[in-house]
């Protein structure tokens, strides 16, 4: 097996996030459950857009926002994902690329339009996602280069893309590609609601020993098992997988692995501005610390240390420097 | 005279701006002029984007900011900027109207693009700006609507609209409808760079007693009266003017209104982000209280609290409650 040329290979949903700021109110009078991600058609994202108020763009996507906390942590990063060829997927290809990620996968021609996920922020930092899939949709099993996935140490998937046809299917070609090349698969279950849909799918990958490495929060945990007790939970899930994450907000994180379990506070955060991303930067620090060997401990910290940065500031990718503030962390 | 519909309306440039962060080493190495506003074409935005780092979009264009300052304070605003039928150009008119600003120029089809420009913010907070025209450009006389401009109490306009050839010649029909409907004019100079091209307008415009408030910084206040000091300055052009106004930065603000002057110190600010806006803000909070009859030193205060709160983030256009803040300040 060569050197893999990059730490981890990501696949996303290619998407340009619309941050605006809400109240309650807001929320309730347009229907939306508060903290979760609803897909929208091009009508709604429409009538919901027009009702938003001034709104910033910055690039979003799950995978994507791991990548970027990779980088920033000085891991080399690769993503597949599929933009329009619009303004919209110019901008998510530059910001990508910009952050000192591979990524090439050619803009689709003609509609669809870029994916946008129409983020409402209230005052407490929750985030309440509404995605128009767009583009990103017809990412297609041809999209998914063998090559690149064995050129990755981990091959990294998120739970949204079992939502539109051509990725779900393609991300079991890759899945296939990566334990054909020997390489690691983690995967992050992305939305509780996702669940609904798709756990019976989610449930066959762990139990086919598909997954190395699974990302979670508490209400996905008690989703994917039906327990809901938290360590019930845990005392199911973690004997199926190599590496099983439970994120739990300000309740920090554990991990378990071979047996081993570790556990970490959140850390402290001068105040929560937008916690979209703040799931994604987590996986990025946890990923950083494992692809190198780090202590289940520190992965967390990582993790956590990542998490906190992204809180901080509107937008789902890194501002400061996570390598000096890794460093402050850890020495 | 009938009663005016809107405080404002502002004709400028319609802008999504690109921010992103930068160092002293990138301005050199792109032999730009830190601070300033320099054109580009196509061919270097494209370069200059491809150079820069992962950036956020925000809605921009001086006047447009001075707008948002506007309807954020409670004014009523309205706005003249041509955008194209892009997807930059719907979040311009999205972020505008969601500001609760006046706006209904129609998008423009074809080429060139909504304009853009691309922003580098050094760690000082600095800004350096980089403006790609493109749809704004062509603004045209047959946007300019009279009855418009006869229901607003005042016609704001920004000096960068003197660079391309259509909208200068649109500016002075605007001037022309303003006076004969009996409304005031207030004009920004926008750039000292601006003066080595229309320098010889703005005198004229001056002398020829079409502008009735001035806003300008000390650069552009010397720029225009070829003065090196700043009093002298002050001395050759407050008589020309019924309000003059000029900023000057970390050091506040005066304004000279019928032989009387008030001047006001910068207010606090814990951590200078983005000067992106300083001036546009500072003209909305002046402009704000002259539409009430606010005493001189009220409207320069008004000004210096909406400069304050613009450059503690990202972004031009205000994020927290103006009207909160100015009567925090005043009382």
């Amino acid at each position: 097996m060569t050197q893999p040329r990059f730490d981890v290979l990501a696949i996303g949903n290619a998407i340009v996030d619309v941050l605006a700021p809400c109240d309650d109110a807001f929320l309730a009078g347009e229907g939306l459950d508060k903290g979760a991600m609803a897909l929208i058609d091009t009508d709604r994202a429409e009538a919901l857009y027009a009702h938003m108020g001034p709104a910033r763009e910055i690039s979003g996507g799950s995978a994507a926002n791991t990548c970027a906390g990779l980088a920033a942590l000085g891991s080399r990063a690769a993503f597949i994902g599929q933009v329009a060829k619009d303004q919209l997927g110019d901008v998510f290809a530059h910001d990508i690329r910009a952050a000192g990620i591979h990524f090439d996968v050619a803009p689709r021609e003609g509609h669809p339009p870029t994916a946008r996920c129409l983020i409402l922020v209230t005052p407490d930092g929750q985030r309440t996602m509404n995605t128009f899939l767009g583009a990103s949709q017809h990412l297609s099993a041809t999209a998914i280069d063998a090559d690149l996935i064995a050129s990755a140490a981990v091959l990294y998937l998120e739970g949204y893309l079992w939502d539109p046809n051509d990725p779900r299917a393609a991300m079991q070609g890759a899945i296939d590609a990566a334990r054909a090349a020997g390489r690691k698969v983690a995967f992050t279950l992305s939305d509780a609601f996702l669940l609904d849909r798709h756990g019976d799918d989610f449930r066959a990958l762990i139990d086919a020993g598909r997954i190395d490495v699974l990302f979670a929060n508490e209400v996905e945990l008690m989703g994917l098992t039906g327990e809901a007790d938290f360590e019930a939970g845990v005392a199911m899930l973690a004997p199926k997988l190599p590496v099983l994450v439970v994120t739990r907000s300000e309740k920090g994180a554990i991990a378990v692995a071979g047996g081993q379990r570790a556990e970490v506070p959140a850390e402290p955060v001068a105040k929560v501005v937008d916690t979209t991303g703040a799931g994604d930067s987590f996986a990025a620090g946890f990923l950083h610390g494992h692809v190198r060997g780090a202590s289940l401990r520190d992965c967390l910290t990582m993790g956590a240390v990542a998490a906190a940065e992204v809180i901080s500031h509107y937008g789902a990718r890194p501002e400061a420097d996570l390598k000096t503030l890794l460093a402050q962390r850890l020495g």
